[in-house]
């Protein structure tokens, strides 16, 4: 049997619009047939926290930063536009006026087809956030290694 | 006759940077003898809508929307020191300094070149966009799967 | 001998969370055996500028673009949550805490480890930088068409 054709994506935004495409060319990539990865970095790391509780990291600063920075699905705001809320609002709005999914809902969609999620572990040592700081459709954490080494193979990589 | 090797670009990004190194690339690699698609999502939309007249999209949210994101390329900003457009009105001086094209002489010039200009269908649906609201450079509006079938056939994929 | 698999980086941005992102891969595939360049253009050229000193660059108006627009590996900014400052002076901690590289030392191990350092030239145009506003670690001055060029030889090419 021949092999899939893989696609890779490393997604360092954390933008619900940057989000958005990430998954959409997720899911269509994996309804297409192909194998498909998602390497989650940096602010991307907060499309795959746990929207429940709190983050228990160790420091004083990683506590700050990650109180600040608490990130979750439901919490991701527009790039532009955001307006205190408002074009975020609006935006998720009109998504659903047109039966896209939420984010919350790619996720699932995506773990569903097959779409591998994974954890930047650089990131996640920098910012101190523990493997149970994410949702349960995350596979595993890896490294830049990991991810090179599946882009190398695959047909098509993006930095999103 | 050897098939000509493909650049793919997505335009996901309306800044007036994003959109410069965007066409800088597609038209250069266009004269280099590549095939060149850029298509157009969320954002990038901007770039290519018409500079004339207002769009006409259904829904009070939809016309909102479309109203304060207007765009057209005469209203692209920097990502950086835009300082309520005075960097913006600056870095266009600089590049007409070093005879640089605008990106609405980029846009014509990459079209005759043979780049083919694609809106993303998606994006236009969430934002209520209708064909018409893109000018006439723009060869036809698809999904993320035609997307994702030119890009693995690309020798070059890029997401800016 | 088999060619060594080649990564070509565009680094477009110039904030201090992109810039880590793209020598961690950069340094990763260089220590996984791989031919890696970097492309820096736009607001990227600011992570290769010299820290010391002023630029010299001619006209009015490129003295103050440069002036505005200072760049050097130290003053780089989160994208996010820089916070006047704050935010930023709390990642470096944390980057130090787990014993990860600044960017300035990221400059210099990827040279060491043979990953070439390019400034686009188009950019250097628009913003009038001359050579020697480059630190020494900067192999030289390329084009767009260079940069195609190695990226179609590339097995994974990322605009960051």
């Amino acid at each position: 049997m021949a092999e899939k054709e893989k696609l890779t994506i490393v997604v360092f935004s954390g933008d619900l619009d940057r989000a958005l495409a990430a998954f959409m060319l997720a899911t269509t990539g994996a309804s297409m047939g192909m194998e498909v990865s998602m390497f989650f970095t940096f602010w991307g790391l907060n499309i795959i926290k746990k929207n429940e509780g709190g983050i228990s990291s160790k420091g004083l600063m990683r506590k700050m930063f990650n109180f600040i920075n608490r990130g979750g699905s439901r919490r991701l705001k527009l790039s532009q536009f955001n307006m205190l809320g408002l074009g975020t609002w609006m935006m998720k709005r009109l998504m659903k006026d047109i039966n896209m999914p939420s984010i919350d809902e790619f996720i699932t969609m995506a773990h569903e087809m097959g779409v591998k999620l994974i954890a930047c572990t650089a990131s996640c040592g920098i910012m101190g956030l523990p493997e149970d700081a994410f949702r349960s459709e995350v596979e595993s954490l890896a490294g830049a290694a990991y991810f090179l080494g599946e882009a190398r193979k695959s047909k098509v990589a993006l930095f999103i």
